[in-house]
C-alpha cells in the first residue's frame, strides 16, 4: 500500500544526455547535469525525508522497512540492474524480520576486469526528542535559505542519495551505459541503534559484498569553506571495574587506617591511568600504537581550528591531554582512557564514617590503528591486577568486544582518488580530518578485508542527532559531483583484488 | 504516675556499716560491702534498665525524662545532697524542653580544700532495631550465667550506676560522712543522639561542672581478663569534595583525551592523600601530632592481640595502613585520611562514553592529639585546591567544625591514682588502650579545661548498640570496687585548681 510513494520524482538513466561514450567525464559536464537535476534531486529526498525511519523506535518498524522500499524503488529507477532488500536479524520466510532491513544494489561494470567499489550508508534516521525543540515537524522537509530541515537530511539519507545523481551525472558525462567500476551500495537500517545485526549480515553476505575499497558516506567536512576527508575514526573499548575489600562497610573509628580501603586503591587505579604528560600509563597500551605520520599533522595543522570556540563549545575552561599533541590531534589520533564513572560507599547527604566494602568504576578507551580491543583489554586486566594492595581483589568485566579502530592510508592511490574526485568538485585542496568516535566502519573493513575511504559533505553545523538537523543542499551536489568524478578515479587506480591501499 | 518506679530498693547510705571514720578504705572492707550489696544493685539497675530511654525517638521524649527522674532519685537516695535535672535545648519555664534532660548531683567533701572531681556518663540508650533479633524484650532486663540482658546494661546505665554503689562502699568502709573529694555528676540524656544540646550545657553550667579532673564511665576493657584503662579518643572530621569541569557531561568521543576530566582529578586527588608508606600525604597534616610515648607503645604491645581474629571481626583479608605501627597503634594513636564515599558521571548498568561534568567524594579524617580540627580543614582545603589541574574547580564542605581528639597523660597523677584504684579491684596490672572514634569527651575537657580520666568495666562482647546488649555484673562490681577506691587516690596526689595532668 506504499507502492504510490515510491514512484520516484527523478527515475532511469536520462536518454538526452550521453555525449561521448566511455570518456572520462568533464568537470564542466557533469556539474552542469548536477545543477540541472536540482529540483528533482531535492524533490526525491524530501520524499525519502518524509518516512519517519527511526530504528531505535519499535513502533517505527513499518516506517522503517518503507524507508527500504522507497531507497530500493529508487535504485531500482536509478538503473541498478540488482536492487534487494536484506532482512536482519534471523527473519524467516513469512515472518517479520526482528531487525531492520538494509538495502543492497549492484550495478556492474562493463569491463570485468574493473575493480568493485562498494557504498555504505544508512537510511534509518535518530530519534528526534525533544519534538517541541524544533521549528517545525522533524518529517515535514522544509528547504529554506539554501538548506532542507528534516531528521535525516544529513544523517544520512542526503549523504546516501547524493550517489544516485552522482552516478547519473558520471553516466551521462562519460555517456556509458554502466559505471566504470562495479558498483554495489549496502544501506543499512540500524546504525543508529548501534548496528546489532550489521556484522552478521556482513558476514552472511561476504561474498556478494567483496570489494576492493569500500567508500563510506556518513561523516562531516571541516566546514563548507575548508573541504575535508575523514581518514581514520578511533576505536572503543569499556568496562567497568569492581573492587571488592571487607564483606560490609566499616566504621571508621574501629577499623580505619588499618584494613585496605577499596576506594582508596581504585583511587590509586584510576590516577594511575595517566602519567604526568597526560600519556596511558597501562604497561604496553602504546605498544601497537602508529605514530601518526608528519605528513597527516601537518595537514592537521593547517585547518582553521579555533580553539577557544572549541572549548565554548565543551563547555570547559582549559584544553587538557597527552603532551606533545594539538587539541585535534588528542581527539583523533591519539588513544585515551577515560573514566566515565565512579562510585563507592556513602553517596548520600551528610557524613558517614565508613570505610567502604566496594568501589567500582567504569572506564573506556578509546583506540587508534593498530590498537587491538582484545589486547587492550589484556593489557587492562594485568594492570588492574597489578595495582591491587593485599586485601582486596577486583573484576574487570568489559562491554563488549570493543570497535576496532579504522584509518584510510592517507598516502594510498584510493585515497588520493578520492581527494582528487573532490578537489574537482570543490576547486581547492581538500584537507585530512579524523573523528574521535566510531560506528561500524571498522567492522566492515574487517569483515571484507577491503580500504575505507570516506565521502562525505556533512558538517557540525547540520546538527545531526540535535533537534533541526538540515543539510547544505549546495554541498549535496559538491558529493554528488564529487562522487560523479570518483569511480573514474578509482578506475584509473585500481586494480581488482589487489592493492587499493597501497600507494 | 510513674512515681512508683522510682521507689529505690537500694536507698540511703546504710547505717550499719562505718567502721574508722575518715580512714583509708581497705581493698578487703570495699569488696566485702559491695559483695553485700550485689542483689539490691542489681535490683536497682533492672529497674532503671526497663526504662526504654531511647533518646534518637521522640515518641521516647517521657521515657528519656522517667529515666532521668530514677537517676534523681537514686542519686538523691544514694545521699547526695544536690540532685537536679537540667532540661536541654532551649527549654523555658512550663514548657516541655526540647532536648532530653540531663542529671546532675554534688556531694560537696567535708575538707573545702579537697579537689573536685566531675563523672560523666550517660542515661540515654541506643535504638534497639532490629527488635527481632533480641532474645527478649530489650528493656525486661533479664540475669543470666552472671550477665544482665537489656539495652543500656552497658552502655551506659551499669557504668553510671556502679559509681553509686562504689561511693557508699567508700563511705562504709571509711566511716566518712562525705567523700574524699567533691563529687559532681553529669549524666547527659543525649549521647547517643550525638549530644546535639551538650556544649550549651557544658557552656551555660560551666561554674557549677568546674573540676580538677573529669572521670568518664563510657568506655571498654580490653577484656575481662585483661583489665585496661581508655587513655585516648580520636578526633574526626569530615567533608564533601566537589570537584566540577565541563558544563555538562561530554561525548568522550568527540571530547576525550582533550579536557580535563573530574574523575581523573578527582581520582588523583584522593590517590594523592596517601604516600607509599601509607601516610596522609597532604602538605603540615603530622606537624602538630604528638607522637605516642615509647612507655605507650610497649603497653600496647602488652595486650593480648589476635590479629587474625580482629581480621575476621572486619570482614578483611589483609590488614594494611602506615608502616611502622601496629594495627592497634593504627586504629588507635594515629591519625587517618579516609574515603568514606565517591561518585561521577555513569553509575548504571551498560557503558556510557562521557567525561563526566563533575566528581564528589565524602572523606574523613581521624585526628590524634594535639590536632585542630580546624587547621586540618584548612589543611585539607589548601591540599585540594593545589592538586587542581587548569579547568576544574572544586569546593570543600566540612561537616561542621569537627571533633578534637582527647587523651589523658598515661604519666599524669590522675591517670596513675584511676590505674592504682583499678589495680586494686581487679589484683592485676592495668593496661592501656585508645579508642578509634570518639563522642563528646574532649568537648568536656575543652570547655571545663580539666584532663580527662577513663574509668570503666564495658566491654566488646557487651554488644553495645546491636540486638542482645549485655554486661558482666561481676565486671560492674569491679567498676564499683575501682570507683570506690578512686576517690582517696585521687584526693591524695591532686591539689584543687592544679596539677591535676601533671605527673
Ligand atoms: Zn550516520
Ligand atoms: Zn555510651
Amino acid at each position: 500500500m506504499e507502492a504510490a510513494r515510491c514512484t520516484q520524482t527523478s527515475a532511469g538513466p536520462p536518454p538526452d544526455e550521453p555525449t561521448r561514450r566511455g570518456a572520462i567525464p568533464l568537470t564542466e559536464d557533469v556539474r552542469a547535469y548536477i545543477e540541472r537535476h536540482r529540483g528533482e534531486f531535492v524533490a526525491g529526498l524530501k520524499e525519502w525525508l518524509a518516512v519517519p525511519s527511526i530504528s531505535a523506535d519499535p513502533a517505527r518498524a513499518d516506517d522503517v522497512r518503507r524507508s527500504a522500499e522507497w531507497l530500493a524503488a529508487h535504485l531500482t529507477a536509478t538503473g541498478f540492474p540488482t536492487v534487494e532488500i536484506w532482512p536482519t536479524g534471523g527473519a524467516s520466510p513469512g515472518a517479520q524480520a526482528s531487525g531492520a532491513p538494509a538495502v543492497f544494489a549492484e550495478w556492474p561494470a562493463a569491463d570485468p576486469d574493473a575493480p568493485t567499489v562498494l557504498v555504505y550508508g544508512h537510511h534509518d534516521v535518530q530519534p528526534v526528542d525533544p519534538v517541541e525543540l524544533w521549528d517545525g515537524d522533524p518529517f515535514t522537509p522544509v528547504e529554506r535559505d539554501g538548506r532542507i530541515r528534516a531528521r535525516g537530511a544529513s544523517d544520512d539519507k542526503g549523504q546516501v542519495l547524493f550517489h544516485t545523481l552522482g552516478l547519473r551525472a558520471n553516466l551521462a558525462a562519460s555517456g556509458a551505459a554502466a559505471p566504470p567500476v562495479t558498483l554495489r551500495l549496502l544501506v543499512e537500517g540500524e546504525e543508529e541503534s548501534g548496528s546489532p545485526n550489521f556484522g552478521a549480515l556482513l558476514r552472511t553476505h561476504r561474498d556478494r559484498l567483496a570489494c576492493d575499497v569500500v567508500v563510506i558516506s556518513d561523516t562531516t567536512m571541516w566546514s563548507a569553506d575548508t573541504p575535508s576527508m575523514c581518514v581514520g575514526m578511533r576505536g572503543l573499548t569499556d568496562c567497568q571495574i569492581d573492587v571488592h575489600g571487607p564483606e560490609a562497610d566499616l566504621h571508621s573509628g574501629s577499623f580505619g587506617g588499618a584494613v585496605p580501603n577499596p576506594a582508596h586503591a581504585l583511587a590509586a587505579l584510576l590516577a594511575g591511568l595517566h602519567d604526568s604528560d597526560g600519556r596511558v600509563a597501562v604497561p604496553g597500551f602504546y605498544d601497537d600504537v602508529v605514530e601518526v605520520s608528519s605528513a597527516e599533522r601537518a595537514l592537521i595543522a593547517k585547518l582553521p581550528f579555533d580553539e577557544a570556540a572549541w572549548l565554548r563549545t565543551a563547555g570547559s575552561t582549559a584544553a587538557a591531554g597527552e603532551a606533545g599533541y594539538s587539541t585535534l590531534e588528542r581527539v583523533w589520533v591519539r588513544p585515551t582512557a577515560e573514566v566515565n564513572g565512579m562510585w563507592s560507599g556513602h553517596t548520600g547527604a551528610g557524613p558517614k564514617t565508613i570505610v567502604p566494602r566496594s568501589a567500582h568504576a567504569k572506564v573506556s578507551f578509546r583506540l587508534v590503528p593498530d590498537q587491538e580491543p582484545a589486547r587492550v583489554q589484556a593489557l587492562v586486566r594485568e594492570y588492574v591486577a597489578g595495582a591491587l594492595p593485599p586485601g582486596l581483589r577486583a573484576t574487570v568485566t568489559f562491554a563488549g568486544p570493543g570497535v576496532r579502530p579504522c584509518a584510510s592510508d592517507i598516502g594510498s592511490a584510493a585515497v588520493r582518488a578520492a581527494r582528487d574526485a573532490m578537489r574537482r568538485a570543490f576547486g581547492t585542496e581538500v584537507l585530512f580530518t579524523r573523528e574521535g568516535g566510531s560506528g561500524p566502519e571498522a567492522e566492515i573493513a574487517d569483515v571484507l578485508g577491503a580500504p575505507l575511504v570516506f565521502l562525505a559533505v556533512g558538517l557540525d553545523e547540520d546538527r545531526i542527532h540535535a533537534p533541526n538537523e538540515s543539510v547544505d543542499v549546495a554541498l549535496l551536489l559538491k558529493g554528488a559531483e564529487s562522487a560523479a568524478h570518483l569511480w573514474n578515479e578509482l578506475a584509473a587506480v585500481l586494480r581488482p583484488g589487489g592493492a587499493a591501499g597501497s600507494p
